[in-house]
């Protein structure tokens, strides 16, 4: 095996990214070394590569970008027994510490102490990548590369979708990113009535209505409250699923909520946001649900089944190109005018 | 309006009913009259009309027979105040005592002192029925008279079925019957992974595939332990929703199902049924969930959106006849080769 | 029986109140008349009195104040039938419709279309008090009228708190009006392992610690954050009972609550509240549940239960009055010196 | 340090079990060594000294047998970071695969795959005992050894009870075993309104109430389910605590369990139990829920938390010996007349 490897680093503390020629990484004996086939990009790595606030404070350049992959095991630490070279794997991103409270309780994904492949240490942007044996996911061979490396956001979708009922219950899912337009179809294959999606972009909300959304709504032209409720009898939806992270969004989400109705919340909002909560959530007996990464590997068994049984996402995969046109691929993603992009190393 | 009306009756205790002529009911003040458009028969007519032991003991004759049905509101009591002539309406056959402890903790389904339409007081087989408007439930008049008429033995299915976790999970059905083929149908519109359909005879099993089974298995040709081990690489099934009252049926879904894993039980043995407790629940941590009638009416919501919007029921719908027709259709039923059977008074 | 009787009225729009002398409520069929025993002052109550801007928007003079007491059936209407005269019966405030999607799904405290008596319709300061069949509650001989007329606000504390595990957990409640020190009870008697009460009057912490509090925390004098992270060993509670409506309140449960914990929120804030939903409930998995009434009647039940064989709360019944004394009473409610005020016709 | 130890150890295969001396443990990487402070008998133990079908199918002598104890870390394995010399611990017995679905969904304690320290493995009724880091559990050092030896099953009786509702509600806990008594403290402490202790031995429904039942019932003067549902107003009891493995109990709690209550099942039935589950299960709407060890470490983390502020279970321990005296302790528990024997090496 060749001993250097091309990968997308973040070079330094600023704006970009550069392809460059590095180690592949050495093992410790409970990693594996995966030999990437996909990748996709996420907003974290935007952030990343655009070095906004946030990048600045936690990023410490070098690091090899990105975090969702499906690639092939090639190599093996000596103490791993489970897992084999030729491998079809992807993995989870979040490295826990598996000794807090919450790790020892089922809720790794909310650990106290956890770090992240590709934000804290060296990630799968690049022809190989050293992951954690307890990381790793195996890939069912029917599924594709281009659709095995988003089980990551996917997940994302399936928890903050599925962790609540939603056979014949309405949903309303504000801000069709690609987690969003997951969402819209996870409710789908899990039997919701109706689908509101509400996004600002056209082209987002027609991958909305591909991927089983009953009826997509832009802000711009009509009001998400008045035609949610119109449509529900004035009862409003029984689950929001809020994906931007715009607080204009979270409004129409708690003003359509049902009386005693589940909003997620997963966007991430960058300023605080304020709330009527004696209105909007105490009267009404509503609950807000924050939702960060996917249980592991609770979801990520979910997730797989959807993926290979029922759920299409190939509408979300709007772009795929070749690593070396990252700098394109970013620029895209900022225009707003894509779903997932795709890299192949 | 006519003063009497055709009704389909329990005459005398013995097997057999008969149609007659007889008053139409009078209203209390919190009645409603109906004048029914379709009516489906039950297993429970099926007791009554062979006057088995559980009949001998429960029916006082003379009555008139059927709990499933719709039609349309024809007059009101006088305190009745939300609904009106002319609604679109099925009915929910547990007339509830509305003061025990269920009652009042919104497990009416399960009332300490109910009684049941058809059974108790007289039913739907009938030009007219007199429902109490506490047992009303309003049609969407997107959903035809056939099929409207099944809320309720599809209720039966949603509670059974969708009282768990069913997206991404394997479940297995154990008797094909009516109630079993609605199963299949509801796990596959809830997201399922593996359908897995058990019963002895293949007319049903087709029908079941036509509900969305992934397999269908009969027992005279395969062991559906095995199958569904063998399917599940020795994991065995998430769910098993036991519908025939069948103490093999049982083992099967005992030995078939996951560490962890769940067994609704809806089907009713006639005898008692020897279990091992030990191997096949305990150190499993397996669940039994006796499952009767439906939530009153949470269950009736997401059935009735369901049915709107997901499920189509129309496979299992397999004869559909005139009222003085019900010999043929009591003997058909139990010839084992129909799904449901409707009857138009 | 006298055909007057003396009832504390809000007589006109403005700040007040007066004993006066009415006519003793007729009943309709589904009623029952009560003669008053014991009442008891809630905030709601103050509110009115005070005039401020909710009541102004709300209130329709002249009415009835109050909504919390016990009492004896002396009458009923023609068609009821599971109550009798000499019953001890208390009652829920809450008059539902009945007919819509939370009424219908058991969840009648958040009804889309309630009444309140002593705020929509007259009230429970007077001898007699006509009361709605469906609302009425069978207290246990064993207890007290002071106690028996607290079902209400304990309902509160109760749904609050014991409607997540608290078995073994660590739960801090902030705001310790008369609800909240219901509330540190409850928790006592669940078996939390650790309670702490925050307010910034001594007066109410005293009484925590007298319902089972194990830390009670001033911020005036130390920092509940700090407080507790240091006493869970940087782990912070696993549920944050809010009972104050306050914002730095709020603030603190949020930076105290676990990853993964719950946070339910009682206590109504009168303006907005900015929260940062990034880092203090999406980023730590946790979950914002609002709470309002008490659950019709499965809260009934468990309050009952838990006054009648665990929870003492009369530490928290500070004062006991004649209603002539109401303000007295009012004014004593204001100066933050008092747990609960009970009024006696 | 010295190179001997003395052990408890089934030397042959066949009734019976000896002192002898033996090498101390050698560690693995991962591996810790406990010198052993307190430990107590089972009733697997018991099996496995009888030599009963079960031991003789299962056991391969020679074993150190044990499986619940307290101790201190005195040597930890070269990869182990998180414990250290010194450290009070005890140990949860099942040593899980780690790469199951129940392993990986947070179902350690129902591993498809799983083996028992001092069943599968030597265990640790023994001067020292080898234990894998992560089936450690570290004990506050206010718990004394007595007493910290048993959360194991301690923990048994809380997974059984504590995973439902409790507070408030009627509870009957059939079979007063250690188990079972430390059940009825659970419930106790958890804020149960009720507690019906079930036994045929008085020395244990003593040790009951000493544990905070309400009423004892020796089903050899008095009937069980007429007790129950005489003293519920014929309700029956919210949950039942099946911890007797005896068919008469279980029919006495289906029996006396209310409609929609829980029955959870965690004594092992020798034989095969006959169940009408027409009548007790399904049409009461019961659930059924197998129980067998405890969540790694949810369970834990509450059983540690409950002994440390809440529960007392010092009335179940009725003897403390010497190893040496363990033919003494096994002809006690034989007897009836123990509840809990600790045996310290």
């Amino acid at each position: 095996m060749q001993s250097k490897m091309k990968a997308l680093v973040k070079d330094k503390a600023g704006p970009g990214a550069a392809i460059i020629d590095m180690e592949i990484p050495k093992l410790g004996p409970h990693d594996v070394l995966v030999k990437v086939i996909s990748t996709a990009i996420c907003g974290t790595d935007l952030h990343i590569y655009r070095w906004d606030k946030w990048a600045a404070s936690r990023i410490k350049p070098p690091l090899v970008m990105g975090h969702e992959m499906s690639g092939t095991i090639v190599k093996t630490g000596s103490a791993v027994k489970n897992w084999h070279d030729g491998d079809y794997v992807t993995l989870e991103c979040h490295q826990t510490c598996g000794y807090c409270y919450q790790c020892r309780t089922g809720q790794g994904h909310i650990c106290r102490d956890y770090s992240i492949l590709g934000v804290d240490f060296d990630g799968c942007f690049a022809e190989y990548v050293r992951v954690p044996e307890t990381n790793l996911w195996a890939i069912d061979q029917q599924i594709p590369p281009e659709v095995a490396c988003l089980q990551d956001p996917v997940g994302n979708a399936v928890l903050a979708t599925a962790s609540t009922d939603i056979a014949g219950k309405t949903v309303m899912v504000t801000g069709c990113g690609a987690i969003g337009l997951f969402a819209v179809g996870v409710a789908r294959v899990l039997g919701a009535a109706k689908i509101y999606a509400v996004d600002l972009i056209d082209y987002r909300l027609n991958i909305a209505e591909q991927m089983g959304s009953t009826k997509t709504i832009n802000p711009l032209r009509m009001n998400p409250v008045e035609e949610v409720l119109l449509d529900t009898g004035g009862d409003g939806v029984d689950v929001v699923v809020e994906m931007s992270g715009n607080e204009q969004c979270l409004h129409y989400g708690l003003k359509a909520v049902k009386n005693g109705g589940r909003v997620a919340l997963l966007g991430l909002p960058e300023e605080k946001i304020s709330l009527n909560l004696t209105n909007d959530v105490i009267f009404k007996g509503v609950t807000l649900a924050g939702i960060t990464g996917r249980e592991i590997f609770a979801t990520w068994y979910k997730t797989a089944a959807l993926l290979k049984n029922n759920l299409d996402i190939r509408h979300v995969i709007t772009h795929q190109m070749k690593m070396e046109q990252f700098a394109d691929a970013f620029r895209i993603i900022q225009s707003g005018q894509s779903g997932k992009i795709i890299l192949y190393p």
